[in-house]
């Protein structure tokens, strides 16, 4: 629990408090983080985690119920009072509402949209119709907007009035008439800004940054962190504003983003965690492993193809795995750097293919060096100096294959138009193993036997 | 390149009216933002760049130089005239500038130093002694301080008078006269006080979170998305204000953190990407290769034990890779669950090992149904349903072992104090591995020879 331990002893303590004395509440000035209630209740019991949300003011039961585990917090809402979970939600930022109502079963989810009023139910309406992975899925729709003709004074007046309903008031949008995006002010530029500029004239020329709803969520992840923004417009596709994407919702992305490759690479499904059921899993990773059995089925031909070198010389078959798991880690170990680098920006064709040049000296040497080691360790285990040749050239060989290997394969896969991680440590796996094992048999039955 | 294609289109226009037009500048209204301009930097020679940066003046020249990757910044700081180079390093907010000193050669960096002026280059003598991996390394020292007695409306005057000197003022910090951290209050809390109000109230009783300077990086940015805040506070062991963790610096750390248990869980270096020098890439694998290979000669000793049996029957090493690279494939599905949970926070221990029984029982069932496959498989091609059979009973064996050891060793490491993913993936498949193969020949030597 990565906690500062004052801190946490501190929300325990406000926590189990909080069961004997029901009137507590989350505005007192001694508050507990909602984030830090959230991480409570899920240790608690489902009934113990409705009791406790409907213990608590609508409000502050909407700020715990977006810190939950997406899905607690839908277990959640299943199980409170249709009426308080709709009071809910009607608290929670649209975005945040979005999220949890995507969740749901279609017949709850129009039952609680039923009960909303007509302006909110119509509004999650058409962002519950934004595919969740693009920016129109996760933007929150509560903007702060400028009129062109406003004064700075006028500006700051505007944002303190509206500032109280809105989510996140770090940036104000300038838009004209036509709700035309024209430019963005920060709080700090208003304030900076000397009295009587209009606002209009402040933003004139600005090449404002804007993503378009159908702008995939990774995409936006990575101009919001190339930029340091806080929060990313969204517009459609006349420039209309549509939206914010906001950096608190970024941060999960980005951290889902990067460890999804890890999954996707070994062919697990990228949004996999200990808490999927696990009979989704079996469905989603067998796939995957029957893949797997037929590229294996592939190398086991090729051992086949050598059987009887193998029946006159069973050392062969104590030596070979060996080769293959070497150039198979050689080769992970050049995939994991390459995927990881297309999982950022700024990566172009020929700076990909020098990497993919550096892999393979990388490979080279490391090859080298493992050959000369398993030279001396085959020749002096089997006594036989012609072993230790073999089982070392054939190690050279497959690692420096597998080096390039696992640097093109993620570029391989991207040209064509496939996510570079997908099960790539499969594809690795047969090419180290089918061509280890026959390089090596080969070059022994040509030279041994 | 993900940017959208009209922002692309002119900064790059911009860019290139740059070269024609010297004395354009970033602080027009038409600007390009200085991570465009750094994007474009990179595509040029280090010449190029150099006198890019020369051109321009020092303020615009510290935005570009942040925005740079840290190999090209050090590289660019290093040629520039050293006069220039340590302007640049004074209009640079501290942490920034840490970042970039840490990098240079000891000498180099002195240089610099001696060329500040007093306050600023012991400021950052101070900074360069933190662990540039805990908070006080990537820690921000302009902090916006507000004393106890302030009223709303002074402590505003004062931010606003502040701010332009500050790198991210959206909070605002109480401190007593002692220094020590009371509490924190945002500019919408301000804007929403009413008139009046005594800023040290306003506090009382807060619970503010905050880090200690040594805690990890890993830690803060854990923390800082789990709270949703901008900014972390950094205070020494009493509680005295040191410092500021912004956001901006914890979205680059999130996602090198994510994607560092990929590279690890196959022994290349967290840190490598293709900018790491190939020299320094084959020293840090070289290491894990060899402990690769000591692990698989374990496997080959398996192998060598049932030397006989190849021998009368070479089918059995046709076989006996497709048993644990199948095995081997499963098991990393489980580790790559694991070590990604392992990254979040709030897992606890009975929360891993029940992550473990769902690994297991997505082993038993994906391990039966490729068990069956392998039966009629091995059946059908060699025509002996006894090989069928041992091969299928290895393979439900082999991948039950492997998914129940993918799901534990990130937990063992861990409880051994290590890193959950280092090398994690050549430890499971000496696991595969060798059970595979002594499964696998050890059933074929009782029931087929």
């Amino acid at each position: 629990m990565p906690l500062p331990a004052d801190a946490c002893a501190e929300g325990e303590a406000a926590a189990a408090s909080r069961k004997t004395e029901p009137d507590f509440h989350l505005t007192d000035s001694a508050s507990v983080h909602p984030a830090d209630i959230a991480a409570h209740l899920e240790n608690l019991s489902l009934e113990g985690q409705v009791s406790a949300l409907s213990r608590m003011s609508t409000e502050d039961a909407a700020e715990v119920l977006v810190e939950l585990d997406e899905s607690v917090a839908v277990d959640v809402l299943e199980s409170l009072d249709r009426d308080m979970a709709a009071q809910i939600i009607a608290e929670m930022s649209p975005d945040d509402a979005v999220d949890v109502l995507d969740e749901l079963e279609d017949e709850h989810r129009d039952a609680l949209l039923d009960k909303l009023d007509r302006e909110d139910s119509e509004e999650l309406r058409t962002l519950l119709n934004f595919d969740p992975d693009t920016a129109g899925g996760v933007m929150n729709t509560e903007i702060i907007l400028l009129e062109t003709h406003f004064t700075v004074d006028e500006a700051i007046a505007h944002i303190r009035s509206e500032m109280a309903d809105k989510e996140s008031p770090y940036y104000a949008y300038v838009v004209d008439s036509q709700h035309i995006l024209m430019g963005v002010l920060s709080l700090r530029d208003l304030m900076l800004a000397k009295p009587g500029t209009v606002v209009g004239e402040a933003v004139a020329g600005q090449n404002v940054i804007s993503v378009t709803h159908d702008t995939e969520q990774r995409e936006v992840a990575s101009l919001l962190s190339h930029y340091n923004f806080l929060a990313m417009p969204v517009v459609d596709t006349e420039g209309h504003l549509m939206g914010l994407v906001t950096y608190d919702d970024i941060m999960d992305i980005m951290h889902d983003e990067a460890s999804a490759d890890m999954l996707g690479m070994v062919g697990a499904d990228p949004e996999e965690s200990v808490d999927t059921p696990w009979v989704e899993s079996v469905r989603k990773r067998l796939p995957w492993l029957f893949v797997n059995m037929l590229n294996s089925t592939l190398s086991a031909f090729v051992v086949y193809m050598f059987e009887g070198s193998i029946a006159q010389m069973a050392t062969l078959a104590v030596l070979m795995p060996m080769v293959a798991n070497q150039a198979g880690n050689t080769g992970q170990q050049a995939l994991a750097v390459m995927i990881r680098q297309l999982a950022t920006d700024r990566f172009d064709q020929k700076k990909a293919w020098m990497a993919v040049l550096r892999e393979g000296k990388i490979g080279m040497v490391t090859g080298l060096v493992m050959a000369l080691t398993a030279f001396a360790g085959a020749g002096f285990f089997t006594g036989h100096m012609g072993m230790g040749a073999v089982m070392g050239g054939a190690l050279l060989c497959d690692m420096l294959l597998g080096a390039v290997a696992g640097g093109s394969i993620p570029l391989v896969f991207r040209a064509l138009g496939r996510d570079p991680a997908q099960a790539s440590s499969i594809f690795l796996t047969t090419i180290t193993d089918g061509a280890g094992f026959f390089i090596f048999l080969g070059m022994a039955s040509l030279f041994l036997l």
